[in-house]
């Protein structure tokens, strides 16, 4: 374990995974941007190019777990080291969620293409995006300098993005009541919604890996939440 | 590897790995079914009993994942040995989602216990839920006896509850066109049928994994899909 031959070969194994994250990170913020845009702009071309990166992403997840694994079967790493290890395991699943949520986002996104009726909503949706977006490229930061205290600041933000979500749905709902017609296309926001809200949860997941890469520690269970309980309810990250 | 010590030692972390998926994966089945019975009587009380089997489910996820990766820290598996054990982890991972898809019906249950309006939808609601239940309890029976045909069969009949979901938006759009204050009730249960179909989502992912740990091989990456393009396309599981 301690000889300087296997060290090394340990060092660039580590090394080869963290650029396997960055990339991931770097497609799946991609992702999760380019999918808001393509709602908030209906934007047919945006939201099939967002979309068709998915596999990519799915590819990648599975490299990262494959190679995680073989490092600890080859390496034998200690606990802490170990760390490390499974940390990746569960960042890179978190960021292949992320873009399953950001496909189905820019999907929806390509169905409302043309759609007439834009309700107040979409302000609250974009403002959504822009959080989820943000809290996403922060904890990749965190998770790049290895910043427990910059995971835990994201973390405790989560709740932002709760009480926007409901808010949202107030609006969504009210948009549907107005009009019979209305409910199809809010219908198809509501999903889209809580959607970003999960993107978020999956930021906060991040957070969690990150302070325990870190530190060895966990955050506590119950995190702060956001949110009344609404027909948002219930984030299922 | 080959000596006998560390063989047996391999074989008892194995086995103990196969009863820790075999407990996560009761409890799944029992969450999810509890939560659709909750869903389906509007019953309070079962809906809070079954919410609150889920923090159980999670600590038996990061117990699963932590006790895989050591042992393939510990016993340095071959290649064919390994997929079990990758196996295990990708399991416990589909099984704490399902977990978590059956809090999120439960506590909507909660919600709308006391509600009148019962929409026909819930009639469809009741068969997606039975259908999910099945292919989960198929495909834990397929993991225990390593039947990759079985898996096979369970994963192409997710298509199934591709269409259940479309006719049951269907008729829940039409439920909120009737009467604006069909609306808000409708709403959760569009997000409780979407929470089914990707609980068997699911299901169709662990059939992947156990097809992966028998032959070795993967499943075509198009599984066949049923289901329109409506309001509840886009499944993110």
């Amino acid at each position: 374990m301690t000889d300087q031959h296997t060290t090394k070969a340990y060092d660039r194994d580590l090394e080869a995974l963290g650029r396997q994250i960055a990339e991931m990170g770097g497609l799946a913020e991609k992702m999760l941007s380019d999918s808001i845009d393509a709602l908030i702009n209906l934007d047919e071309t945006l939201g099939r190019a967002t979309a068709a990166v998915d596999p990519r992403l799915d590819a990648l997840q599975r490299e990262i777990e494959e190679a995680a694994i073989l490092t600890i079967a080859r390496r034998q790493p200690m606990a802490v080291d170990l760390r490390e290890i499974i940390g990746a395991i569960r960042i890179s699943a978190d960021l292949e969620r992320v873009g399953d949520l950001a496909k189905n986002i820019a999907r929806r996104a390509v169905k409302l293409a043309g759609e007439p009726r834009l309700p107040r909503a979409m302000i609250g949706l974009r403002h959504m995006g822009e959080v989820a977006t943000l809290h996403l490229k922060e904890v990749l930061d965190a998770y790049a300098q290895r910043d427990a205290i910059a995971a835990r600041d994201v973390w405790e933000r989560d709740k932002d993005l709760d009480d926007l979500n409901d808010s949202v749905f107030r609006d969504l709902l009210a948009f549907m009541m107005e009009d019979p017609r209305n409910i199809t296309f809010g219908t198809h926001l509501l999903f889209c919604s809580k959607n970003i809200e999960r993107a978020g949860d999956h930021a906060t997941n991040i957070a969690e890996t990150v302070y325990y890469i870190v530190t060895g520690g966990n955050l506590p269970v119950d995190r702060p939440k956001g949110g009344e309980v609404n027909a948002g309810e219930g984030a299922s990250a």
